[in-house]
């Protein structure tokens, strides 16, 4: 079975329709949800759309999360922030019931600038135990890149790592917009993920709570490229060694979402196929043809088919074993796969 | 002959204990450079010790330039910041008089966040055609992670690329510190190097200036293992194609500061050999102890040595013949390398 | 012919979902407007119900601008404001020459804040010379609520009122969104019409261009109800007389989008028949049940038929010869009337 | 007996030379308020004036509160604020010493921008409890026109609703100075106005204090003009009914402070007699001879004599009844009235 | 003769009181000052009262200005400064034509925080040419404590020196009001001198403008007690010699409102009888009882003369001729001395 | 035995080198601070040149603290502030441990702007508890001229009262750096030291901490000169007496740090000899040939030396007895001054 931990909702245009009148509004319309019928999301060719990528590029299930760079968690009011996702949740999880063999949902938690990070912990529990969600969305940089939050070692997060650890439900590192005027948004995904990695390296989360469970998207920014600088920063300046360094990345997972066969082996040879999740946010940014495999670029399997030093048990732990360890929370059991196949 | 592109000046105690004063005196004193005798500088024991790390490495030639993250673009007021530069070019001008046959200048170009860009160009021109100084570092983001200045595609520039060409110098892309609170200085390098290379082959600047030499620093940040990613976007977003994409990211420069082989690999593959030129900021941020080689982790020749694809040429490509070319100013010549081996 | 001068597009909802993506984006994708097929536009249910309400309620002609709410004048970057108001006007020509005796297009001037009032001219020629707008939209605020804005008596404006003298245009006095954090924008509205009225009776404006033609939305804002306090105002702290304030109100004109009949008769009674125009914002934020009429509470035409004291000269000018006078550039001839009835 | 419930104090020129001092020396010469004998309030040819006008426009009694643009509640430090309150409230004072049966006290709370509403609440004790204060003013934005102060809707109220029931007083909404470059004061009035009477009829408070009494100045600033937009409002937005919306406005009360018959004539007619209170601001802003009447602005007794619908009960609840339900603190009985005639 | 280069003007409390509605209404009201009848001036209390204090202390002329610390130099909008200083100016104006042989006038010349310092010189021109003003006031700090304007060093003051030397007029240093919430506005006075006399020192302004008159106020802050300190700063800081320092020194003019012997003694010992002018600022800050003297702390004539020190030329110098030939415009002979005496 | 209470130390240009890049790399190389060998700061030039310098000026005892203007307590993050001071303790604590006789230590307390003062409580007891310091520096604005930090008579500072009454532990006043960008930091030593004596003198603080020691460093500012201006304030301001004042004043110490025989007799005479301490600050600013006395201008000796009036006793108050009263952790004893000599 084909799993994609990383797919983002596609979602009728009446959703964003409502989102524009949400931001124009800034609540003087209220808060309340647009909402759907479940026919509409079932029918709607925006979903069917969806499950023909994923059946033309043989994605088995998606874990459907709301597309972060229209998450706008730096608006205001905060509870612009909030209905939006929950807008959001309920479509997604309108189209989970349609499909409950080929999606699931991922919630992405409302994180309001300024705010403590139990601001979005209802709206976490609800799609978790109401909607039954089974992960999250993490934004490292909630201002959209006015530098005004804590990296992920502070203890401003540490709350969120509790509730994560009690709920048992991985979190999937991402950024959202960024409003800074030098980094489009998805350079800041690079950057706000490498940041992410080396911050957990140099702190004492995963060590205070052994049980969390972090996913980096888009292969962990620039950290495995950049590799030896970090290790000798570790030694030089943290005190540590290498192998400590390295340990302490082992902690951490990534996913695929990589447009480029050698960074996906580069990716492997550092994290080890036991910490690689696939994942390829298709369709999205990458939906362009690739002239390396001529198909696009976030069709991301035939790039790790080519990968000839990886063993079967490596792509049985990309495609789906590590998804299923880290996600407990998966109602997708593996039989179910040769149903819709 | 090992020509380094990318090195600092190991400077005395003094000139720090200099530094120190201007800030806390923030121009009360004066803006005098703090001066040494040139015996002073010949025979410190920092300008020993660095000779000995060369020696010891195998590097014939180093490009020295300021210490890029004490450069302090954002302090006001800003003849501090050209200040601190002057001591800094007069005590490397005394370094290369002492050792011509080893070490070349390279401007620190002051950049006084708010001011245009063309505030540092006395100086500039004074390393240039004074001192003998044959490049100059740019900072992409003298703000020191404030979001303030454009980004290298931004006409902001126009006046530092007309006069580099005029002076017929390369720039070495290289941000200094970082007082955003949550980039450290060196991960901000990465960022800043990432946005860079992206701004450069998203704008017009490169066709505008078809004799502009740019290097970016640290192998190009994140771009070579995120390249996919980039690719796709140029594609989807800027309606190009994959293969302009990689003829404009073939009209820059990298240096091999990288501290893992596989990264090197990676850059080499994607730049091409006449693209990169050897680099290593040693000693620096890399001199730790390199598990992988038993070495430093910034003694980079010997992971380039072990890369068994590359041929002589691109051997001499990157040790010496990409910098001969791209420096026309450059005083040592090669008969001058046996002399002092 | 029942012409209403104040209306508002009726879009796909896929604009807004392309909205949504440029704001999310800020650039990042480029902002080139999103384009619809003239076939899409004409046959669109959107604008179908837009034609079925004017028919439900009389309307023979509706001049359409963006929704001014929807404007964001205080997003950046600015060209994101000038994308968004572009995609609008493509929209609204094509509804226009889809229904040539039922539309007329009327300019949503971009506005960034901070920047000069001629940074929207290019597009509002543009509007007004090749797509062959009759209006435009004037935001009194486009800080929408940050107080950085001159008011209407500023030479800030005077560049605007010779180009909708040169262009022989008139404008609309419309705020658009409101981020202050108290008033919703629609609150604001009111405010800020109050604030236009009082700035050009207590400054030079309308003598400096006697030919500036002016209309205010919403019936003038509060003025015509606080009358007699700006009256003695203006004699008090101006140093004018009753008689010469009445006179420079005369100057001004005033839609009838007032949603209760004792209050379009207090409008009427203090402008003049002759001052106002029919306008009703139809559909859009009055479109609930008025218990009143039965009707919905922006199905202003009852209302204004329901004032005895009005002489058939009077109901002329308000539905349709102040229109005619005001807007030059009106291309549907009186005949065309009857054609599409 | 004609009772005016909203009159400033007309003090000597003494007081506000002090206030001068106090605004210039920020509280470097302390904040021991400015104190004058009673004789010399007493006969102070200001205090005689305000009485000639009382009686050339037949008012029998004044409640004095300071006057409201003077109180500077955006200054600082915040001490200035409480002063310069009190040197108004002990003068007022002992104006109504001077003439019992002419005057009685109003407080104007001092609010400090950025404090807590319970900031001025000693003050409002003294001036109740010592000074025999019937009711306060309430400024609904202390910034001044800074956008920093919650509406009336928030619990930052909530205490002065508490407190005002505990002291069984009635609060007069008005705003106070404007600095924000576009309004002012006087315009702010009224926009301040018509965002309370919304914000009170949006929010919970009249319910959750059923015992709140709370008067509008100005005749409820636009909101009477354009109540159709807000009753459409509160149905499209809020999801109530025209019926609720009309029921929440009678729980308010409003002055008729306004200087044209039609528009207090609009006043009556939707808040109802018993909801209007004589309120004249005479001498104040309306000093200016209004060619309607012959006579000031804000001689406004005339006006609502001309009203020819009103019936003797109407005039009654007007000129005295409203004001003695409203003001159980009132001392002067219906008998005193005769007395001083 | 004894003549007071130091005095503020003594105005009736309506004026201030002109101000405080000024400040409130923000320009609401207009910016035409309060005007007196020349009676009023002539005959008011605080008019004659000043001329008794003048008699009682000895004081022949003095050289009137706006009292500093009401200046407000730091409200917006800026026509406020303008209109507040026009206002005092023909006051001052009035008193001077009343009393032609006890006042001269001396301008406040407005600064608005923010502006070129040209902004002023209409006034400052009007007040030398037009009421016969002969010197000014300079506030070195029109920010109030806000820190943004350059001190006197910098080319900002340039055009005001030039205007100083055209028009044949001195400058009084003397800051007015400080909203730093640290400084009162007394204390900043002395900060403020301290750091005018430093500037002009350390830059090359008196060289610039030879024929430049400047006074300090309040005997020059802390400068001569710190004297030391700035000669052994001029010398390793500045390069310079103490003689050089002196001689710098030496082209300053300071006034006598120092409130103790030893600290005048101190003032002339290092300035020089023919450098200091008799300046009291009474009645003013200094009015309370100084029990050294038995009188007041700001009659500082018995202070003179009790230094046994002094020669007749010296108390002459300080007494009348330094101010004689300081204010070229002096328009009181000498021989008119003896006439009111 | 000549003490002196003023001195900062002399140490090695490694310390400031290591600042530089702690202040360039904001904690990214951590903040453990830089150590020297006890032999390294014992045998250094500086702590030699020092020890020679006090032999040549006859100081016996030197109490050595921090160079303030180096303290940088406005730098961010504040873990910066504590590192530097930390590691200017540990030198001082060297050198006293080197040469016990001639040198005790005084803490420089961090003060991270913006956070409580208790900020530096942990270094301060450990500095006095662990390395026997006898004092503490106070930097009466953190800011470095922000004015964000409010005065000493503010209960901000309550806490360092009471711990330095507890730790029975004087203070000596004395500002760091400044940034404002008008003040040198040497001119805004004087403004702050004036500042905190009449904060102190204005404020309860003496009052109710009657134990507490505050030392205020360079002569107390500007205060002795102009003391007439602030016992008038005194008395017309605060309603107090011009004794009182006095008794006031004579609760605090002031160091000798002027270098004018005039300005010490000045001091002397208002503070007492008994509240006047030995201070010189030598080797530091006023390290300039004095022609007065070709001397330093820090050597301060001679200067008090030359004053007649002194008596021996005052003499003894002033080089030893006042610094052994205030001191009581002083562990050097008298009889040991003779070994040294």
């Amino acid at each position: 079975m084909i799993i994609d931990c990383h797919a983002h909702v596609c979602a009728a245009p009446e959703l964003y329709q409502w989102k524009s009148v949400l931001m124009s509004a800034r609540g003087a319309h209220g808060f309340k949800p647009k909402t759907f019928s479940n026919d509409y999301v079932r029918d709607h060719p925006d979903t069917k759309r969806n499950l023909r990528i994923m059946d033309s590029v043989g994605t088995d299930v998606q874990f459907l999360s709301p597309r972060p760079f229209q998450l706008m968690h730096a608006e205001r009011p905060e509870k612009l922030v909030e209905a939006w996702a929950i807008a959001n949740h309920e479509y997604i999880a309108q189209q989970v019931a349609a499909f409950p063999t080929r999606f699931q949902g991922v919630c992405g938690l409302p994180q309001a600038v300024g705010q403590p990070i139990t601001f979005g912990f209802p709206e976490l529990e609800r799609c978790v135990n109401n909607l039954g969600f089974i992960g999250t969305l993490i934004d490292t940089d909630p201002g959209e890149g006015d530098n005004s939050t804590p990296t992920l070692g502070d203890e401003y997060w540490y709350p969120l790592w509790e509730k994560m650890v009690e709920l048992d439900i991985p979190g999937l590192i991402h950024s959202t917009g960024c409003k800074n005027g030098r980094e489009s948004y998805s350079q800041h995904f690079i950057s706000e993920e490498s940041l992410a990695v080396l911050s957990l390296i140099n702190s004492r989360v995963m060590q205070d709570f052994p049980k969390l469970k972090i996913i980096v998207a888009h292969g962990g920014g620039s950290v495995p490229y950049q590799i030896g600088r970090w290790q000798a920063d570790y030694v030089l300046k943290a005190g540590g060694t290498v192998d400590e360094f390295n340990e302490r990345l082992k902690l951490l997972y990534f996913d695929t979402c990589l447009h480029a066969k050698k960074s996906l082996e580069m990716l492997i040879g550092i994290a080890g196929s036991e910490n690689v999740l696939f994942g390829t946010e298709n369709p999205g940014s990458g939906s362009a043809a690739n002239p390396e495999t001529g198909k696009a670029f976030d069709d991301i399997k035939p790039l790790l088919d080519s990968i000839g030093t990886l063993s079967d048990g490596d792509r049985r732990n990309i495609f789906e074993d590590n998804a299923r360890r880290l996600f407990p929370r998966l109602s997708i059991s593996r039989s179910q796969d040769a149903a819709h196949g």
